[in-house]
């Protein structure tokens, strides 16, 4: 991950929310699950600072995007009783795979603030983006 | 928000509560989720002080009342998985919508210590007296 | 302590800064160091709504004014070393005590917002409201 | 504040920290301390994401620099002992203030990874962009 593309995931995933009519804040971080680049939308909500981040942060830490661990966390779900008080485990955080041997998370981007929907769609356009580093 | 509104708010909260038969704190909360006023009526649980302002600072987070948010965290729930040691997730807390143009939050009353139809009554007592801003 | 004496106490904080030309947040807990009431000032800083209750808990906590307390925690000082997130050490923070035989504390006054000695000058007339419970 | 300013605040201080040859975070709050932007360059340390978006709430927070702030936490200073696990009482935050009457804070930015003169320095590049609102 680098910075140039942080900030170009971020426009993308901005422009997608206007497309979408959704006010979101985007967060891109590392493979350390770490923050590269954030922006949250003029008139976004302020929980936005810390479930984007969230999103994305729990894309690395569990390798998979936060869509697909939503149904795990579930009473009953494999991975039902997960702590932590970073995690955000409904749709909108995507991990983004390095392209070289071996499966590596190099990253993930976060968004929050529209629906889930809106938030998976926002997250999509910026991870289009992702040439596996 | 200010104070002297926020102050009208907690007291027709608490007249609703004297009418309601319950004892309950409220709290009003600014833009970002501070903390503007705060009351607890003498006996009720030392809970308020938590719930309260935390209702009140969920209800700005998400911009919508925790009456609403509260069927979305529930597993299976679009929400389900939302993080954060300051969300309150049930009936009481209400946000205050500015007048101007553009959809923004100016605030938000929560009211926590009775049953939460209870605690929403009191909210929407207080919220009854918000002009806009 | 009891909610129409706490509101009394911020109310007389409120006109102290006014005298003092200070923007303060002005707490009131009770025994357990649970928050009674609450006000800040239109226009004071957003550390208010954590430093004045965290004074008052601080005063309530070890029945001492956070005046006092506060050579006591410089390196070298008998409680160097004090932690714990709700500890605000420095003036601002006043015990209320009970008139009854030992020696109770029953509440606490903190102030935040002005200068050090201006934040003790209005707890100082909070405390001056109360008569021994 | 707005991103589209809160963005080219960030590019400033990035732009600085290349003339200091330094490696910086930079972060900039709304008037609640809620994060609006954020960038960290390539290669900086991953404390950035903490100590940046740290600066610039406690530059709201306290509405003062925390250039400003840093001798009065040291031990024996007005405010030794202030506690907040959000708190960077050292330079690298500035307070954004609104031109109209009043004095009010109306976000900050916030800047680490260098040195504390380089911290200031980019963060004064990006505050050199704010006009009052």
């Amino acid at each position: 991950m680098n910075l140039e593309l942080a900030l170009r995931m971020c426009e993308a995933s901005v422009k997608q929310a206007g497309r979408e009519g959704a006010l979101v804040s985007v967060a891109v971080v590392d493979a350390g699950g770490h923050l590269v680049a954030f922006q949250r939308m003029d008139g976004s909500e302020i929980a936005g600072p810390a479930l984007a981040p969230g999103k994305a942060y729990t894309a690395v830490a569990h390798r998979m995007s936060t869509a697909d661990l939503a149904p795990l966390v579930v009473p009953g779900g494999e991975l039902y009783g997960l702590a932590g008080d970073r995690y955000v485990c409904f749709g909108g955080g995507i991990p983004l795979w390095d392209s070289g041997e071996g499966r590596r998370v190099a990253g993930a981007v976060g968004v929050s603030g529209g629906t889930v929907a809106q938030d998976v769609a926002c997250a999509e356009a910026a991870a289009a983006l992702w040439d596996g580093g």
